[in-house]
């Protein structure tokens, strides 16, 4: 392993500058006058792929942009990895708020400043270095397969067809990907649980027309007071969720799984500090970290409804709506819940007004089982980089991709980030740290080796 | 009082073109560039009841639009009828739903189009030509004294200073307003009761800025759903509002009241199909006259947080705020309420969010007598045009003004108003029925006659 070391190490400031181009790629997703770049992109990492090592590496269409496929198979007999990751970023407003060009990447504090610098550039480019690091000193001990699509951001519709159509091809023992966050440089982490994601718009409508709320006040049902309602009784004072079945397929942690869940560190005061909160507010009988790990929730994501704008407007809307989305953990299906939460939300309306309920939006929760020969691997990998074994983290955030992965192709994944908090991905002046990079091109070699050698 | 009906008949024609000629200048109260249209109106009113047969008539000026202040006393024992009215009207918008230029009048179908038809041009105006037929017939009873103000529609700012500044001129029996309306033309009424308002404005604030609701959503307080749920509980399951101190001051109606108030025609199944609404809505035990006329009742004017565009956006937001108004009937005071609403909200918010709570606009219940010999004389002259009786009808809506009337100038007014809801002020296609105008003009003088007789 020395030997793949001594090579990154002497060719890292390539590796720099090549990650560089790449960010100066404005691919954004979201935006549609940007299809060029998105092309642009992808050729770009498939020509850096082929030149790494590959023997195999080409942009394949998709219905939406394309997926950058590359593949080196070493052994038939060796295990395989399947590195999945995405070349399209976020966009980038408000613009005003970023301190540098964020497709014009500069280092400044130890850190790589830029759109996609982490989410996912940085991080796939580390996956890419590593293998031409393996490729050039011979000692790459399993297949390897990259699967770097360019609609992450925009909820890879395209993706579960490539994955349909190409299910053969994917054959791996496992998916590896570099798309989350550590809990910290001194607590690294590997991600092994992701929440799953029912996202509702509700609509409650009455009168056919706005009316005078002096005229018709307190005789006619008020939309945006029903509404109200209604998302008051979503959940009760306990903070359950009060669907009926909600909770059924939820799966309880044993007391010796909450207790090693609880052990990751956590400052209460710290939290509630870093929020500008008073407390925190959630499921009786739940940490916090409980709360967002392994505990399902009910928000509201957005909610309007009659005047508002400034000052004041007499009015009893006709219409009040919101946008409510569940986070769900295993083994709850997002279908049956969003099925629960229509025929529940259009029962407990009264006769007074109609309601319209939309699911808008749906993924499944994931979990990484700990015992996979490829998070021992990785446990191990990270130990050796880090000076300290990874904990299993639960996000609260959702993935739908990995679920789907797991139902489309039949492989787990496992979720070695080396991202945090700090990155503010998604965000203005999104960055990733220099030692990030490091640690993350000397970890990823190590987990092949030991993946290679485990039973 | 043939006279002055034979007088009506001759002139009519002029007296619509004149009226015409008034609709003609957009005095749009709310739009800061109609000053010059403002100035030109009152003074149009003022030429006008001069040459009606006012001894005085004058613009006089005030903090923001003039009053017109005209005069005619027929004998310093006579008693003193003071009209008010108000020249200023509503924008127009949206435009393009009119049928016909809201500012160039136009007759069809038998009424008159135009903005400010019936609100409040067309009503003022039968009380200009009726006085000025009973001066050209030598048949007025009264002493009269107009006063106009230009801001009625922007919540009569000057007004409170002007009749603080000459209560003395303003010294009067009865204020007469023809700014309602009456419950049909076969069911003629008088308006006897207007509601008080108290418009208060939330915030609800949680985390410092808006929060991936996957990463926190299940730990952090919410500020849409803490925001539902607090304005949940502001109402209970039987309608009642549960502000502490809320029904205090309510004047309960004896039995005997109630069921002279609920004689009013009424069918339920015609509202409801009018809204197109399954059910009515409001506190237990009232009917839907009582509750909009007689109770007092609470409403969201708006609602707003979060992520309201297309799609989905997982976001935890970080305020939400909401306008809610409360309509307040005697012997309710609005700046107690507004206090009481203050320190509820206040104390039912959770610690996990901070509140803001501000009163927007206020205004005080009022109440007619129906005893007094104003509303008699009303009654008897309505009796006689329209060949039946008035009901005395508790309007759900509010005219602050009329209670500032009482509290500076220690007078009451009596509501004669003579729209009609299909007259649609404030909406576009406002109209005034020809039969309307006729009909008012014919009361009117019967009403000063009936008023001067009166012990």
């Amino acid at each position: 392993m020395d030997k793949a070391k001594v090579y990154i190490e002497a060719n890292k400031e390539r590796f720099l500058n090549e990650l560089f181009d790449l960010i100066r790629i404005p691919s954004v997703s979201a935006e549609a006058g940007r299809k060029p770049d998105m092309r642009r992109c992808a050729e770009y990492l498939a020509a850096a792929l082929a030149e790494a090592g590959a023997d195999r590496a080409e942009v394949m269409p998709t219905e939406g942009n394309p997926v950058v496929y590359a593949e080196k198979i070493v052994s038939p007999k060796a295990r395989t990895v399947l590195i999945y990751g995405h070349y399209d970023v976020m966009p980038v407003d408000p613009r005003g708020e970023w301190r540098s060009d964020p497709f014009e990447p500069v280092v400044r504090d130890g850190r790589i400043w830029g759109r996609g610098a982490d989410d996912d550039k940085g991080q796939l480019w580390m996956h890419a270095k590593a293998f031409e690091a393996m490729c050039a000193t011979g000692t790459l001990p399993c297949n390897v397969k990259f699967m770097l699509e360019g609609e992450e951001e925009i909820g890879s519709p395209s993706l579960y067809g490539f994955c349909r159509q190409y299910k053969k091809l994917l054959k791996a023992d496992v998916i590896l990907v570099s798309d989350t966050s550590m809990l910290s440089m001194q607590t690294p982490s590997i991600t092994c649980g992701l929440r799953g994601l029912a996202y509702m718009e509700v609509e409650v409508e009455g009168p056919n027309k706005d009316l005078h709320s002096g005229l018709f006040g307190g005789a006619v049902a008020n939309p945006a007071n029903v509404l109200a309602r209604l998302v008051a009784q979503l959940t009760d004072a306990e903070g359950r969720v009060t669907i009926p079945g909600f909770y059924d397929d939820v799966r309880e942690l044993t007391p010796a799984e909450r207790r090693a869940f609880n052990r990751a560190p956590f400052s209460l005061a710290a939290y509630k500090k870093s929020l500008a909160i008073g407390d925190v507010e959630g499921e009786a009988g739940y940490t916090t970290l409980e709360r967002t790990g392994v505990r399902p929730s009910l928000d509201v994501n957005g909610i309007w409804g009659g005047y508002t704008g400034e000052g004041t407007k007499t009015v009893i809307p006709s219409k009040a709506s919101a946008k409510i989305s569940m986070r769900l953990v295993p083994h709850q299906d997002y279908r049956k819940i969003s099925k629960l939460f229509e025929r529940h939300f259009r029962r407990i309306a009264p006769r007074s007004v109609k309601v319209t309920v939309k699911a808008l939006h749906g993924g499944m929760p994931y979990v990484a089982p700990t015992d996979m020969p490829a998070y021992k691997a990785a446990e191990k990998a990270v130990e050796a980089t880090f000076g300290r074994k990874p904990l299993p983290f639960y996000s609260g955030g959702s993935i739908p991709i990995i679920s789907g992965f797991e139902s489309i192709l039949g492989i787990k994944s496992l979720l070695l980030g080396f991202g945090l908090a700090e990155d503010a991905i998604h965000s203005p002046n999104e960055s990733f740290g220099l030692e990030q990079f490091d640690r993350g091109l000397e970890t990823i070699p190590l987990f092949y080796k030991y993946f290679a050698e485990a039973k």
